[in-house]
């Protein structure tokens, strides 16, 4: 079997557990297609004889031993949950593309100076309960006990009550962070349209956005749309097309890395023959660059509350979300970079605009990312496909990297 | 007792049958609180000696006789049922304002020339039932039976069994049109602000809009919000958002007695994270000129395309309302006018906005229209209210009218 069809078996085989009849796989946090995929990574890691062990929570680790440096640590991974009803890629492919490179580079080059992990996530999602990135906080330590003790998912299984039934139970409150982990590299699908659009193999990862999520509720006037002339109304959708269509209009302007989304748009009473009286929507900013963010979300929110009051309306701005960039480590950046180059893989440096376990993981152990194209930029949905050529480019880049970072001095 | 008083109660009396809890009333075609009430202005229209009858479908005449024109009838009134849940005014002020204005002719002037016709018109709102304009089309013989024998209310009670419990059934199938009716005028509440923000008691209506309706649908592209760069969107919120900015400027600029509302908007998937993929909108556009209304459409729907194929999405537009404009007869707003001057009445000439009986009635009977103010507009709601001086106005205005059209040779 040459390495391509292995590849392809390989996404077959892992993303079947779980799978569901609509053709997508749905593994949530702590199900039994969940412990059995667990399991099931579990013994594909020792089938090349790597020293495996969960954690409390049950993040898994398979180990190819470091021959001189015992201490030090190189970290690869993604993690095995998926959305409901999702593809066959989002986090499962970095697992099995991390395993596949340890796999290659022990083949080809023996053991590891350095320890050479490849972690298995437990959840990224938040998908089954209200709860994201359980895996990668839990590998930091920045997972707190108490917001989890009373959370249940959708069915009303407690969190508590199905992390026992799966096996594992909280870490202990005096765990250290691990001082060995010198690198995270994690391989993931864009989940956008950018490597697909330029026709590029590859993306390396510079940085994460940073993320504003606001919901807005403009006031105005619900009148009758017959009676009531154009001089005399107090419009509320009239007001969200004017913010929506600068707004967007600046946004287009700057251009990348900045990007606006107003998703959610819900008028009172939504009637054909009522002049709308209210709209409730929701804006999301993202840019790599936090003062950018910050000096654009302020000039909009500014513009916004301009067009309310020249139209006579109220205007309430709620930030709920406000998540800072996360810039990835410049020397892995680099490594990964070269990688490229020496292995001419058709590439581009480009930074993530979705959040990955990636942003938890880099403020406590050097970390950076490669993303391969999406076809259609689709994602989070049983249509989630990668060309399979793409698959395997990007796992050859991900083990040249791991080489650089394991294997030489 | 003094007038005043007696509008006042009168008020009180007809919107108690049929009250619901919230304040509101409540009295859909047919039912209970309908029959009551019915029976109820019959009565009513008695006590002061006119000649009743109901027509085959359950409108009222209550008929003062003409002493020298037995075959010319000057009729006047409006509809009897309510919205669910609404106020105290819409319908059934003009049914008492008729009847008031004809009582007080009678007393003052004693038999009329010609026939003086109140009518309680049995439906006109489109409440109970997926029709409306009952009772005015069944006096214009335009109501057809085929139309009905298939509908039912909510709750799954066919029309045709309601209509029989209240003890009324189809008209005749050769039934002719009256030849004796003269003139219709009918008093409503303005369901607007025009009257109140220019602080008049009475509008004298020189024509109904005519009325076109659309449902607009925007196909973009759906797509992850946080990893497709702007330049790659096909963002159908952001569509629609050019479409009303620039659609509601241009209505502005026109002003009256054009209006346009973009009253629904329903965005797909509708979630704060992803780039909306879809929008489907209302659009409600009026005007008293059935060409006027035509260009403005027609130059709408064209910039909707431009739009559209600027930004590379597909758009599809269909038209599902066109009703015409409805001219008021010259000579009864002539009636109306002059009689406002005469006492002294503070009034203005306008249009309606909103659909009404008279628009069923003005093709095939001379007819014209009264408004009084709506407080801060508002109709179809228990907070619908009018002050009771401007009703009185109302009433003396119409019965001025009515003088000139009933009494004078």
């Amino acid at each position: 079997m040459n390495f391509d069809q292995e590849v392809a078996n390989n996404v077959k085989w892992l993303s079947s557990i779980g799978a569901d009849p609509t053709g997508g796989t749905t593994r949530l946090l702590y199900s039994d297609s969940w412990v059995e995929a667990q399991n099931s990574v579990k013994n594909k890691f020792e089938e090349i004889g790597m020293k495996t062990h969960f954690d409390a929570i049950g993040n898994l680790f398979g180990r190819l031993e470091g021959s001189k440096y015992p201490n030090e640590t190189i970290l690869t991974g993604s993690h095995i949950d998926t959305v409901v009803n999702g593809g066959k890629l989002d986090g499962q492919y970095g697992v099995l593309a991390s395993y596949m490179a340890a796999k290659m580079l022990q083949e080809k080059y023996g053991q590891p100076l350095r320890n050479l992990e490849v972690i298995s996530m437990a959840e990224e999602e938040g998908s089954r309960f209200p709860y994201a990135f359980w895996g990668s906080k839990n590998l930091v330590l920045e997972a707190k006990k108490e917001d989890l003790e009373d959370i249940a998912d959708f069915d009303g299984v407690k969190f508590v009550d199905a992390m026992r039934k799966a096996g594992f139970d909280f870490r202990k409150e005096d765990e250290k962070i691990r001082e060995d982990l010198k690198a995270f590299v994690e391989i993931h699908i864009e989940q956008g349209n950018v490597l697909e659009t330029e026709k590029k193999s590859v993306g390396v990862v510079t940085s994460i956005v940073g993320q504003k999520r606001y919901t807005i509720v403009l006031k105005g006037q619900a009148n009758h749309a017959g009676t009531t002339p154009m001089k005399l109304r107090k419009d509320a959708v009239y007001a969200f097309s004017k913010i929506v269509t600068q707004s967007i209009g600046k946004a287009e302007k700057i251009g990348e890395p900045l990007v606006l989304t107003f998703g959610k748009v819900e008028p009172k009473p939504n009637t054909v023959n009522v002049v709308p009286g209210e709209v409730l929507f929701t804006m999301d900013c993202r840019h790599t660059d936090q003062e950018e963010l910050n000096q654009f979300t302020h000039e909009i929110e500014e513009d916004m509350k301009k067009i309310a009051a020249d139209m006579g309306m109220e205007i309430s701005i709620d930030l709920w979300m406000n998540e800072p960039p996360v810039p990835m480590d410049e020397k892995i950046v680099t490594a990964l970079k070269e990688a490229s180059e020496k292995n001419n893989i058709n590439y581009r440096m480009m930074h993530s605009g979705a959040g990955h376990d990636s942003q938890i993981i880099a403020p406590y152990i050097p970390t950076a990312m490669l993303f391969v194209p999406s076809i259609n930029g689709i994602s989070h949905n049983p249509a989630e496909d990668t060309k399979n050529e793409d698959l395997v480019e990007g796992i050859k880049t991900l083990a040249a990297a791991l080489y650089e970072l394991a294997y030489v001095e």
